[in-house]
């Protein structure tokens, strides 16, 4: 049996630059294949909504609008609440910003969680609660609005489905960073993240699925095998 | 029952354009979905390899060198026929050549089909030929080098899965311009084109399943019932 193949915060950021500038595949292509292998993941739940995705604005988010788009094309019922202002969003995360709004899927705006209130109705009577709020890249102790946002999260009663990895779980330790999303469910990218070897991180991302976003497999392969060294 | 929804050549154009331009999704996310959902229907079909992708210049090969980049990632034997010089290739397909050529995907390049000899062999021995040669906006009789490759392809033992609609079908009147892939099964996106209602049309086809590209469901809808008007 082969071990389990684990990345670190690092890794994961040398993945996605690897494959973009070394191999020519624009970013956009494997945000398309992040957001694209939740929706189908969520597909394979059954669900038939409502779905809440809650985003942040680095790409975690922007593989939730993604994840946003393909439910609105197959007819299940979304909506996306943002925890940023839309000018802060930059590259791909932008431009699935863009795509999701011109497609009239619901768009909450809350940069600050001033409206905590708009936020809990927004989470009611969801199938899932998809959290694309923080991503791996995040260190240090988990500020407002996220944290707030964090506890509300935990608070409401529908199913939540971490993408990557819980908001507030730190990628390589696998503690939490403060406040942190207890999820169903988590679907991470390319290989479980190195802080999942902590059995105690599985309180925080429930089950863990590994799924694809067309990232070179050759660019994983030597990685693992840097590794062994 | 709603009537079978199907898209003449400028209507597909058409749902490609607006997506880019009006909704503003990069074509190459379209083109990472389309390749992505061959992939995946090959996987449906239970494929261990080899197969063998015949490629022309146009976005039908680029999605023919998505496909083999997802083979290649699963581990699939997968290998690339490229009927053109690689600098005719542009935009989203020129990218996806370059990707899959810098991961190291087999790929002979015989862009006059010079070689005849080299690819019946390559066509040899193959579990699917998928035909990335023409698309749905190819209109008067095909020439060479296409004419000869269709016509080996088709004397191939093979299986053949055709992109978007068969090689040398007329995409409005389901009639063939001359030489025609005949294939088992073809993977069309969006819905299925207007030449596929001549019942004559099927002898090309085979099967065809319907597959998602990402493109906004409104345009699709906006399009079907102008047609109806």
């Amino acid at each position: 049996m082969s071990p389990i193949e684990r990345l670190s915060r690092e890794e994961v950021r040398s993945v996605d630059q690897r494959t973009i500038e070394e191999f020519g595949l624009p970013g956009i292509a494997l945000m398309e294949n992040a957001g694209r292998s939740v929706f189908e993941l969520l597909m394979a739940f059954n669900t038939t909504g409502p779905v809440k995705i809650c985003a942040g604005k680095g790409n975690n988010g922007g593989d939730g609008f993604v994840i946003a788009r393909h439910l609105d094309n197959a007819g299940i019922p979304v909506q996306i609440y943002l925890l940023t202002n839309p000018d802060q969003l930059r590259g791909d995360a932008a431009i699935n910003y863009q795509v999701a709004a011109r497609m009239g899927i619901p768009l909450h705006c809350d940069p600050d969680l001033s409206h905590p209130d708009v936020f809990c109705d927004f989470l009611k009577e969801a199938d899932w609660i998809v959290d694309a709020l923080l991503g791996t890249g995040v260190q240090g102790k988990i500020r407002p609005p996220f944290s707030k946002a964090i506890q509300f999260i935990n608070d409401a009663a529908g199913k939540k489905l971490a993408i990557d990895l819980p908001s507030g779980l730190d990628c390589d330790t696998g503690l939490p960073l403060g406040d942190c999303i207890i999820a169903q469910e988590t679907a991470t990218f390319v290989a479980e993240k190195r802080g999942f070897s902590l059995p105690e991180s599985r309180q925080y991302t429930g089950t863990v699925h590994v799924l694809d976003i067309g990232a070179p497999r050759q660019i994983v392969t030597e990685i693992l095998k840097k590794q062994s060294i």
